[in-house]
């Protein structure tokens, strides 16, 4: 279509920690078929309210609208969209690559470089836990790749607004 | 009620990465007002699939009636409990401090011990990075509540199984 204007999004959510609410959200998202890339949700200080980080490209104005419906929703407290302000950001990866004897030195030092650590070590696999954003950890798993990844577990990302100076 | 076994256990599912799939297994929990403590999904190495990891806590009997019905679901490729099998986890959270001068050596301290980062700083605010599991961010928040936590964002647990030895 010549008007679509995708980008990728970062949207962060307060909302009040009830069953329900978090079906009804992502069901925002999967009744116009827009992709999800990636979700956290987790407690915050406040027991009562869990805060869902949601990746996602699409149509912008697509966008919009979903989050205007956000918005009504009853339990959902506050809608953050770090599209266009400065934010840090951080996600986890857990990776298991196998640990042959040939490439165990390689393995070390790309993970001293990424400042990643093993986690767990069998004489088969090493687990490495590496923390940073999207692109760093992308970057990581490519380099390991050609050695052998077993399986991954990612976090997705989770954001935080920077103050203004 | 006297028969109820409630414990946390860790879910871990491979599932086909298209529209509609987290919401029908998010259905699942919260047509049993099954309580999610966090989820996290994000692709992994194969572009067509998708890692969720969800920490759930309830009675063991209705959780082990909704991976039945998990398994069912035509999207899951494989769903791991992690309950009772040796695994490895992770979490990142980003916490938003103040930084009075008057806490800002007492807080650096506190993200030495934890070898947490600061990742912003502003003449009000820190926000801190710290990686590790559930117990440590938990432990880590409890020590600096007192100084001024003004938000946070927690990615949830995420988890991979060791190999036996």
């Amino acid at each position: 279509m010549a008007n679509t204007d995708e980008k990728r999004s970062i949207l962060s959510l307060t909302v009040d920690n009830k069953p329900g609410v978090l079906s009804r959200i992502i069901g925002l998202f999967s009744g116009r078929s827009f992709n999800i890339e990636s979700l956290c949700v987790a407690a915050t200080t406040d027991p009562q309210v869990s805060r869902i980080t949601l990746v996602t490209s699409g149509d912008t104005r697509v966008l919009e609208q979903i989050k205007k419906q956000l918005n009504k929703l009853i339990n959902v407290i506050k809608v953050m969209d770090f599209t266009d302000q400065p934010f840090v950001q951080g996600e986890v990866a857990l990776v298991k690559v196998r640990a042959k004897a040939e490439y165990r030195a390689e393995i070390l030092r790309t993970v001293d470089i990424f400042r990643a650590r093993v986690v767990d070590a069998s004489p088969e696999y090493y687990i490495v836990e590496i923390t940073g954003d999207n692109g760093k950890i992308d970057a990581f798993l490519s380099l390991i790749k050609p050695m052998g990844i077993k399986e991954t577990a990612r976090t997705g990302t989770i954001a935080l607004g920077r103050e203004k100076k």
